[in-house]
């Protein structure tokens, strides 16, 4: 589980082609831009390509499709331990801090959401390799919470990182359905109780 | 806001057209269903009239454009009080159970979350109309919550509502996320603790 989050740099051994080492790097980073602000399917491959100052033959030496750069896009995002508020469950000193910390991170100006959902919700059972993703994503963020709730002391942490895995997905859920951060707070303060309730006379 | 979950149909005055009433309501029921199972970007006119069996002219004539459409969908289910899951909240007897109701709604064979969170994923900014429905009927929810959670006794009634609200958009988001029902059963466990420690000791 933990590997996927190393933060380690993937290593392609696609060959560059045409536009050079840099120009997958910059259809990378254009994906990442602009599928996460406008939406996957709102983003075609033209977009994608003035966007990264490359031509469809370079994009198409590089990805043999559109589908092929959002599971990449996914994957990366995964491979660098997730999301910043993700990130955050590693930053904390505390177990019960760490547990909070993902719901404190900064937001960016427009509350767009979780890349890995957006995906889901997009992908609509029509996009079966990015769904893998997602699923593997979201279980191992779980795992993660449920490690963490173990370290906090919660008699049982399976049902705590599960729930504070809902209010996640909730809180930025609901910021992006409202563009408003205010979710974020209240997803905290529903986590403090959970927390509590769960390690309450727990001993530690 | 009450007016806007009576579940009253709401009255068109727009003309008919070529197709008939039953066109214009053909073309909502292939709406309702495309859009919720395949996704809004995904589904175009092309599909949608396909699905109506009606013509691009008789589509037209009843929408100025598929965002009017998009538009239309979104506000049928906001007046009919939601979805069957936001519906739950008027059921049971208990304003407890009401609120608890919310998670228990049977799904669907694919479960593709809310209606309104995922029109706000994939308008990304780019369909205002739309976002203010979502708006709407996010904030009119959360009210009725709010409004529940008074009559449950709870201390401090908004911040109950507004966790319950994370919670609930969560539920819907990690199942759509991982196509699996498990997250409404633990949003239920983490709904039951947080309505406990709101109502405990509050002489109800």
């Amino acid at each position: 589980m933990l590997d996927a989050v190393s933060g380690t740099r993937m290593v392609t051994a696609r060959p560059a082609g045409r536009g050079g080492r840099g120009a997958r790097e910059r259809i990378l980073t254009a994906a990442t831009t602009l599928f996460h602000r406008e939406g996957i399917h709102a983003t075609g491959v033209e977009r994608l390509t003035e966007h990264a100052h490359v031509s469809k033959r370079t994009f198409y030496q590089h990805f043999s499709s559109k589908n092929d750069l959002v599971e990449e896009y996914l994957r990366r995002i995964h491979q660098a331990g997730g999301m910043p508020s993700e990130q955050a469950i590693d930053t904390a000193a505390s177990p019960r801090g760490r547990l909070l910390a993902i719901f404190d991170s900064a937001p960016g100006s427009r509350l767009r959401g979780c890349p890995f959902h957006n995906a889901a919700v997009e992908a609509a059972d029509a996009m079966p390799g990015v769904e893998d993703i997602v699923h593997a994503h979201k279980l191992d963020f779980t795992a993660r919470l449920i490690h963490t709730a173990t370290e906090a002391g919660a008699r049982d942490p399976y049902r705590l990182g599960n729930q504070l895995a809902v209010l996640f997905e909730g809180a930025l859920a609901l910021a992006t359905s409202l563009n408003d951060t205010s979710p974020l707070l209240h997803a905290r303060s529903a986590a403090e109780t959970l927390i509590d309730a769960a390690t309450i006379d727990s001993g530690k």
